[in-house]
């Protein structure tokens, strides 16, 4: 930043800029202003890499909206998570996107090729937990990742998990999801020795409160090296997995 | 009972029982009166079989007044539990006790035969959680229980836990005590074929909530067979193990 | 198991097994895998026991799917709890099962013959916890035990419970359900002799917080011999009661 | 209220009253400020009733600056609740005090004759209640009621509690005091006929959280004409149940 | 009850009562079993008061089959809380019952002549706590109490409260519903000179966590003389002052 | 007060005001009372200031009712909160009244010439809490403000807000307005230097609990000047936001 | 900031400014960083008023130290809260302080004339609450602002605080200090015209959880105009007053 | 595993390895038993990684205990953390450690090179974050990895952040360290291309509940790419930056 500041500044000095040009450029915002929302198109991308929409608090107008916005912009891969089905079929009618209905989430764009150090291990507890994991699966997939899943290997058939080890020794990030008593990021966080990225889910009833039970059980895991993201946050778990599958540098 | 009750009436109508005998037997306490407590005096108790006194809101005097009045009564093995050493050693002036530091227990008399119909495991997460452990393996032992301990397997180190396999497949009970994430209930009940009795403690830190979070992962297992008692309640788990224990008429 | 594996190694050295067939019986998976589910076949359950499915997060043609995977491998006994009417319909045009409304529960075979060690007697606060409660006692019924039903014998009318003493004193394992304080299981375990399994229901209204007053009730239970599983999991102390019901060798 | 104002302005008119004489009567502090607090003295109180001084947050020098300032206003029965032994000491250096250690309270002046409609009630669970129990049963007394009491009869050993079913059922107000899951309210709101004040006590441990769930318990009782003051609030109870005692002209 | 007993032991001394009869008088049981419900006869009624059905968890051919029988055993005024209108118009198909509508209430026969100590006042902060004043005040008024109507007096307008202040002194007991903030009961505390029982409702939004903001501020009032009970229990409340404005033999 | 009431006495003093006039004027109700409501009407408002109905807990007649008595009185200008669609169309019928949809209210007459010291800024996380920020905005400007409204920046997007800094810095008072983790307020807090009104907003999922990370997290908000009102009570802030903005004599 | 921007750039264009020169003027920080602490210095203060520090996490030492640096850039008074006696004898040693006890807050030179808009009004419901009180008041008064005290005027005793409406109506910001119920804020918001802060106090026991139940019904308050700060935070209320009252341009 | 497994099976079968021997290794314990503790030996460390020890629940006995058999063990560089003063100077004298009172954290053997991908940067909100901080960069440091600290950066004081722009930017993984209202985490997470590992402190009072109002701040972070850890949990944060930072193979 002081680099492009100092050179910003030279070519004031030598006239190359112009006061208001550079006026301009430092203030220039970094986003499209569409009425209703600010889009943000500062990140640096990796080429190809999918932008994202939240698409629980907006209408399909808006989303539709903002996808002509990005795509205007030359951003040509999104995923749209938290989709109804029924906003999906609106969209569907102005842009070309795929819905994955057990996720929620729609894509558009195709999926790119995987650039990251090296695989995704996405684990649940039960078969209840799929939809989030899918959420994390397909947005880790459209950042560039290879993704494993393995799904019902919940603790109480400890075998089920166990027979997995060999994926789990060799992951370079595991994200693991589990609503009820939310063991099974102890349980992995025991045996894996890279990152693993816990998912609460609000499957369960009673006690579970939506959700609070898994969380605290995670938040207070025995094992090292686990940390925690909101309930349900599939997308916030397959984000942050490519963060860490597409560290730069790593010997 | 009402066997009882029709021999009395007929005992009545025979003359062999005064009125007044008869209305005083039917109100008759099955519990001494010392003034500051009622001691229950009713449980039909398994010979030899210890009496209990919670001692945490009673004065040292009052736990000996309580003692002198149970061994009055015949009652000549007793457990104090949440004893501080300082009550301890004032009840120790006046009774010959035992007491059990780390467990904040103090025994009277010695430790019956085992008579139970197999054994309880008792198994810990950490180290922490040893003193919950003693409670209730204590309290189980002057029960007449034979105990297994099996301390410090918690999840983050599976293999620990798969080393005693076969304890946990042979006990007729299985106590699971831990704090932190609480995870250890799940895990064991989900290889375990017997009733598990899970204890949460107080054993962690930050967003563990003096307990509430193993608690609720407790409550939550998706394991079957598990059902817990209040956090750090050692003695409980213990009274209710000998009880399972002690099962009349199993095939 | 121990002697299982030095057994499969001494077949291994005298050549008996290959070590290709060693490896493979090491690593049988005691699982079905069918795509959605992995379904565990590994318990060595008694003769004609049933086995159960969790309805509640699966769809109609999950749990049918389910159900042929279980009668290809010999299990023609199976309960299925937290089903809707609804899919209890769908999965009843291709399985014969029979559905009981008012505890959202089918079962697929006949009830086995009881051949626990003696009753288990369930009482309820109230009528509404009656679904809760058959829950249990189904599935009690299910997997082979003699069921006592007490319903609406809550403390508010305490002669209602005390009518049922004989009962409650003759009783294996006793289940205590109710709502709202959920002082039933504290009053049932002051007289009971056996173990108490509470369950507290989602009965009640203001402050009841869907069972969670009831639950920090029987958590805090003054009467020893009480243990605590989910709210209105009525499936849970049923299984549990079954375990304590049937624990081998008892005198 | 009414007529004393038309009285007022009546007198105004007549020029009985000066102008500013009646502003002053219509302004006039019905209380003494004593400058760290503003001392009520406006309640018509029952001859000879004591009045109340919170001690909890006052300083030993605060207290008795507001006894000095009540005598002087002619009240010689008063009540001090929640004092420590070390303030009762200081304050009982000027004045004329008696302290009941495990109550927290200081009297001044002597004990009323009781004055009301029938007797007060004050039952606890166990003996670790007393404190709260002698706390309601001082301020009773001190206000002229009848107090009989009833300790250590909890749910637990439900016969100690129907030994007094004569006491309960010829009440004109119970109080009912509970730590841990507070069923007693409930059990004594099922049999009783009168009012039942319900105190939830702070004693227990685990998920007892400072008598939250006794308080919780309390107010789901399923037990009508059961009403819930705050956790070991003896004092509220006392003073509440000494205002139905002594409710004019009931038939 | 001593008394009682004593008689019937004579009596089958003196051979007036069978040892038969004598059991079954011992053992009758004071409700009637129905089936799905022990309807409660033991309650020694004042003449013509009205007994109470709890609707909440009953189908409209339950509360109908309690009806009849409890036409059959001679009480032929009732209420019927939390009833909706559905299952209403259901009930008055088979029963002469007169349905409220904004309290959730139906009473079968007609008002009985107040024949309390005095008045009953009911007050509420708003408009919306009206629907749970109205089953209180409909409760009180079928137990036989004259009920005052004081609504949308909250704290909020201070001046609307204090136009109200005598009816407020010369209540015999006050009933303070409010939701939100729940100040009303604190201030009415402050000014009555009676018993005040407080009812927290469910109304308002946020952070008012449906009524526990409301239950919190009441259970912690500075005013004296306050009691609490459950959220939004209108009934509870009317049932519990009815107890209080019938208190016998008040001077 | 003192003047007004002084100057009443001598004017009965006089004769000028008779008793019965005087005591009139004293108990002189400042609102209506229209069965239903009391519409309070003692407040003395800016010329042409509007007066507020809360629509939530009123039907749409009672709502009519409210209106008409407020036209008689001389209030033309009204705001309704909280008004659903259904109920705003069914208000319409009888007076004219203006809807805006997103923000659930209604106005009736005109919007107000702006006449405070300067200007409300009205800042939003995320386009998902503008109803909340359109609530808090037509509340102020139809009291007479000028509105500033700064939608969608949230912290996420930190450029987006620094961007508006010198309309932040300008501001008499600021509304920051967000969900999810709160931290709006916190960033505004800490570049601004009037007062800032945080308003929480149920925006989020998972461990957001409907609000309450957000209403903590502003509570606790490390930058001093902030205040918080309940979640989504759009309304309160720009109700305060007014009163701050046109506090008198301000030099 | 877009002036200054501007300026700066054609300073450097005119060659005014060095590059090297500008790039600093635009990075120059804007705080002095003395290696624990970064002490902001960027605020424009009116002349002569105190600038804060909390004094709560920070050693005597540091404190000394902060103080120095502050003294060094030309801050000669200064507001040190939450500094207990041990600190500030500490602290003494090395600079000037006036030590506030029962405030926990010393100050450094002497207090500013008040120049606000009008006066502060400082209400608590109890003498308890006068410590948070005082934090509020000498912040306040350091800042240039009139402070009136208006304590123990709580709602359990209404007439003290009606007693006090002159200054309640005549504030231009009103303080409301309460914990129990904190009702005080609702019933001030319900009297009075201008904003209103509500400070919840820890001042309680039982269930008022150490202010959260006044927090809950300051957030609830049915008053408009109100809002709230953290629970004890006198010197956030103090603060925020100090900026409603010096509010510029009011008219 | 299959690998191992398979050629320990061909070994048997060659008669290389015996019956016996095969089953000691399959079942050979990878931690040494010293009685208190299980102490994990089978974690493949890179060379000279540190081991840890978690003190807070064990005696400097115990600690020292295992420090020996670490060393014997061949691992002779342990970081101790919540170790207090006293247990530190008890084990300083059989073994030579470091101290780090502010960290509450010893360490046995010296500071490895940094061996990782990039650098961690630790920034906390405020002076008070620096205990837990440092706890997380004395971890992160001994287990080979170079930490950049930045301290005292809180949201407050924006500016403060802003200016560590180019560190944040260029870092391999973030720890944003924050009590209070935790917005610190998504400030950064809204400028970071990289992990943010968030962990909230108990920093905070009030309502900040020991750091749930951070804890729950962070997990709704508005930012994505944001994990949490427990509250104070630095040891946790370090030892998954140090993950996070050695992933192998990374472009």
């Amino acid at each position: 930043m002081d680099t492009e500041l100092r050179d910003l500044l030279f070519s004031v000095k030598n006239g190359d800029t112009s006061v208001d040009e550079a006026l301009l450029k430092l203030k220039k915002q970094p986003y499209i202003d569409i009425g209703f929302a600010k889009i943000d198109m500062h990140r640096k991308l990796r080429t190809g890499q999918a932008e994202m929409i939240y698409g629980a608090g907006k209408t399909a107008e808006q989303i539709s909206g903002i996808l002509t916005a990005m795509k205007e912009n030359g951003q040509d891969r999104v995923i749209i998570t938290r989709l109804s089905e029924d906003k999906a079929d609106e969209v569907a009618k102005e842009h070309e996107i795929r819905y994955v209905k057990n996720a929620s989430i729609a894509v558009m764009g195709d999926m790119p090729e995987p650039d990251g150090t090296g695989k995704i291990v996405i684990a649940t507890g039960g078969t209840s937990d799929i939809p989030v994991a899918e959420e994390a699966a397909i947005t880790a997939e459209m950042l560039g990742n290879e993704v494993v899943r393995l799904y019902d290997v919940g603790v109480a058939g400890l075998h089920r998990m166990l027979d997995h080890l060999d994926e789990l020794m060799t992951a370079t990030v595991i994200i693991a999801i589990a609503g009820m008593e939310g063991a099974l990021a102890s349980v992995i966080g025991g045996v894996a020795e890279c990152p693993v990225i816990a998912v609460p889910t609000s499957v369960g009833y009673g006690a579970s409160f939506g959700g609070v039970s898994a969380l605290l059980s995670m938040l207070n895991s025995c094992a090292s090296g686990v940390s925690v993201v909101n309930i349900d946050n599939g997308f916030g778990a397959g984000f942050l997995a490519n963060r860490i599958n597409h560290i730069k540098g790593a010997k």
